[in-house]
């Protein structure tokens, strides 16, 4: 039941490195759903550029912040049920998988969510390493991708200019981290904010009945 | 219904200083006696003392989370009807206020609670400075307290002490920021962790039935 003005598209900002942004991934789309929605899963790069930008040391090195958000994912895990464990990888990133994203995304945007899903569990449910171009190109190919195509695209110029742009635009949208969804100009970080994207999509306004 | 090993207190770490730690104070009282707990309401110096330990500059100034973060406090108060606005002072702390209410609290604990919220309106749904110590003063009074013993109570170095040690006690527990309340030893940062304060008080632990 949509009113006029309002969007049935829900961006989903994230970013494969992101352990907050795993969680969310497992519920983003079961939400919109039920609200009759759909997703537009975005790219962003947020240990390489976005901290930049804010000046911000990595969240996980923060002290006493660091520590209980690892406590918190855990918790967060257990409470929906979703397959997590921290990983005890050491100077990974997320760059070439995002770049395969994007790639993929332009041929077909349900394919390279269901690409984004499987590296998610890659690297948080079984905690193997998503840096090198062999695990996006592994990934890949158990979705009938030819991973040769994926390898000549995610090298090439076009590609890391389509990635560099995504990110730039996340940022002027105001995305500072993941998970961050936007729908109808609402700003919403945080796993711990999709109550309150829930609670705009039911009632599409912020003042009591 | 307390199982053995729970606690029936929550403790609410607050600073008068932090817009989101006051939207938590008009609620955290209620979610406590819903679930047959009270609260201890223990001072924090967010903006003195925490963020020089994580080496973070104040939220409110950090750039994209800033603008967010106003957003999101505005928002909130909405949906919780709870009065708030964003008051234009400059260079205003909490620091004499903070002291008084660890004064107030040795007296009296409840006293101390309501000398805290009315403080909390004066900032954020008034817009009145709490910094000189005239504000303290005049809000102890409209409690029966004697303006003069407060301030006498607040340059003694007893008071000082006190603070100081209450908030390294909390930065000794893991506080990092307000609103952050803290049950069995589980931490919740944020208004947006009372959905799972709530969770945990009902259900006392983290794994689905």
């Amino acid at each position: 039941m949509s009113t006029p003005n309002t969007s049935e598209t829900i961006a989903f900002y994230f970013d494969i490195f992101s352990p907050f942004a795993y969680l969310a991934s497992n519920r983003i789309d079961e939400i919109a759903a039920q609200h009759g929605c759909r997703t537009d899963w975005r790219p962003v790069l947020v240990g390489v550029t976005v901290m930049k930008i804010m000046g911000m040391k990595p969240l996980m090195d923060t002290p006493l912040k660091g520590p209980y958000l690892r406590r918190d994912a855990e918790r967060i895990a257990r409470v929906w049920n979703v397959p997590f464990r921290f990983h005890g990888l050491k100077g990974h990133n997320s760059l070439t998988a995002m770049r395969a994203y994007v790639w993929l995304k332009q041929r077909d945007p349900d394919l390279a969510k269901r690409f984004a899903k499987a590296m998610y569990r890659r690297l948080w449910a079984d905690g193997l390493d998503i840096t090198p171009i062999e695990a996006s190109m592994e990934e890949a190919r158990n979705l009938g991708v030819d991973p040769g195509d994926l390898r000549s695209a995610v090298t090439s110029d076009d590609i890391k200019r389509l990635l560099q742009t995504s990110v730039e635009q996340a940022i002027g949208n105001g995305v500072f981290g993941v998970p961050f969804c936007i729908v109808d100009n609402e700003p919403f970080f945080g796993c711990d904010h999709l109550p309150m994207l829930e609670h705009w999509l039911t009632h599409r306004t912020w003042d009591s009945a």
